[in-house]
């Protein structure tokens, strides 16, 4: 069966890691891996062509493609557009939300061989690699009642409204919990259930589901405090599980702890195992169109991609052996260059991947 | 005229740490400092007196008094105590917005003694001084409506409200930019405002009330970027203005950076400068009634309560310059213990800082 994947490049630095990620596709399907690439418009990019961030014919696209393939999203251009409804970002979370993307999976893994780049002592940090399972499709970032409004004495005030149900806690915590399976069997869920509703009933609902797992260790931690934690001694984590706006927040600084996140991909799937995946980082604006971005994270994407939405984790596998081999090689990106490793740009280092795959 | 000064010790290591803060207020008071001390209860230590965290008679003494030290609340004993409103950390949410305690202030400073402490490297954090600024009595804690519900299909769920109003932004924002302007007039404000309505309408207040401060640089940051930029370069910032979740979390985070949260004070002020004093960590109930818990941060709590609430700034100064001067002496508590340093216990830190003072 044809796998149909949808690429959708975006804006700054997204055409050229694409680009890279594409070349490491079609190094699976000269292997024999059969797929159909489509490419498609999002973001910054659909704007400019069709004065809105998700075409209906995106979104189609999207719905018919196995899995989607993303560069980044947004730039100083679009940032001040108004409507606001027609900002990049919103390109990105109708994708989510119209796919029903909820499960957001996160690694944050240190390479050994990048250890230097971390801000972090190499003892606190050398080895890391969590996993952060973010709720994706609801929490803040989609609760109604939303928007502005104006008090009798007339001050303006913006609303939103956090929001978790049962069953949408529920389909994340197994996704976090089957994960921790497959790796170390710890779930350190995330909350702030000792101040919000919303958080209480996300904590009742994972002690529940862990009922099924016994084999899985579960752990609460306040949000606060998980911040925390992180910098103090993030070894302590396997799987992290959380709503989608401190999803956004740890996950973010979890990347950081790496000191590469130009290495960082990440996954967004549906309950039929339909994904978007694309890097950590962002569309990085001032350094696009110059093949100097560093695309390990798109091509580590696409690997995600062939493993939770393809069925093809010997591929994945073989990706991910291959960015350790370009490592081992010494070659290096601008944002990741250490002293007496050599210099490549964005396309030799698609190219080196490619060749040691 | 007579300073009055509520003390509330409240749980875990609360009362030996708030005796030694005490100690140092006594030195003070010797030195010709007018003040009278009050003692109350609050949290856990309230609870297991009235049943109540936050009994009328405390809340009615922090109104009446000038200013509010406060050791911490919570631990094991109380968490899982029904209803919900009576558990110990509503004690302290109460006296926020009993008071109207809108302003927290945060330093997150690294002591030049206390370097090796970090786990991020000396480079990075060398030097660190970052003033946070959050809101305190509104945003997602207090909004309403707030709660549990069910679907039509049985489906339960849990809701909180964000809201913040033009005013409490504009108040938090000015207490921001005029602490900037006795520091390094840099103003970095923190919010989500690419997806939250409330943080538009935070950023767009930010901006107007940058125009009557020309002299202070304001910048913005998205709440994932700003937890990354965190961990990747925190010299970069000076103060950080924020909402009251996002504060939580950025606070916490940046307290560790230093490595010793047990040296991190905080004030909690309202617009006529009455204020509760804390330091920035638990009530750390493991290390409870062993003498050994840090109590400088509660000292330095109880010099920015003589700096901010108290006028006696020259006396804040002492109490500052005594906590140097015990570091440099090589006394540690088993917190910030190091190689070649001289392990103290929390009384004898608090003498030693007296002796200095
Ligand atoms: C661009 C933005 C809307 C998005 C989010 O907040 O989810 C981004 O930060 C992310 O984490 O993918
Ligand atoms: C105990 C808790 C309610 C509190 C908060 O979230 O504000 C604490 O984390 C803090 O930062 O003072």
């Amino acid at each position: 069966m044809t796998n149909r994947i949808l690429v959708l490049p975006g804006d700054g630095i997204g055409p050229e890691i694409t680009a890279e990620a594409v070349k490491v596709l079609d190094a699976c399907y000269e292997e024999g891996f059969d797929m159909e690439l489509v490419f498609g418009k999002v973001g910054g990019d659909a704007i400019d062509a069709t004065g809105v961030p998700l075409p209906d014919e995106t979104l189609k696209a999207a719905h018919d493609a196995d899995a989607i393939l993303l560069g980044a999203v947004g730039g100083p251009k679009w940032e001040a557009l108004e409507p606001r409804e027609h900002r990049p970002e919103k390109g990105l979370l109708g994708i989510r939300k119209g796919l029903e993307l909820y499960a957001n999976l996160r690694p944050a893994i240190l390479y050994p061989q990048l250890a230097e780049a971390s801000t972090l002592r190499p003892e606190v940090v050398s080895g890391l690699d969590i996993m952060i399972v973010r709720e994706l499709t609801g929490d803040i970032y989609f609760g109604e009642p939303r928007g502005f409004g104006e008090k009798e004495d007339g001050t303006r005030y913006g609303y939103n409204t956090y929001i978790s149900d049962e069953k949408e806690i529920r389909r994340i915590g197994r996704t976090a919990f089957d994960l921790a399976r497959k790796r170390n069997r710890k779930v350190c869920s995330v909350d702030k259930a000792n101040v919000l509703e919303a958080s209480m009933l996300w904590r009742e609902i994972m002690n529940d589901i862990a009922k099924d797992y016994p084999d899985v260790e579960l752990s609460h931690m306040y949000i606060d405090n998980a911040s925390m934690q992180l910098v103090r001694a993030p070894k302590q984590f396997d799987v992290i599980v959380t709503g989608n706006m401190f999803g956004d927040i740890l996950s973010d600084e979890a990347s950081m702890l790496t000191g590469s996140i130009g290495m960082l991909p990440s996954a967004s799937l549906n309950a039929s195992g339909q994904g978007m995946f694309e890097p950590s980082h962002g569309s990085a604006p001032d350094i696009a169109g110059q093949n100097i971005a560093n695309p390990l994270a798109t091509i580590l994407s696409a690997a995600m991609m062939l493993r939770y939405s393809l069925e093809a984790p010997e591929l994945a596998d073989r990706i991910e052996r291959a960015v350790g081999d370009v490592l081992d090689q010494g070659l290096r990106t601008a944002d990741i260059m250490q002293e007496g490793a050599r210099r490549v740009t964005t396309s030799e280092m698609g190219d080196a991947v490619v060749e040691a795959f």
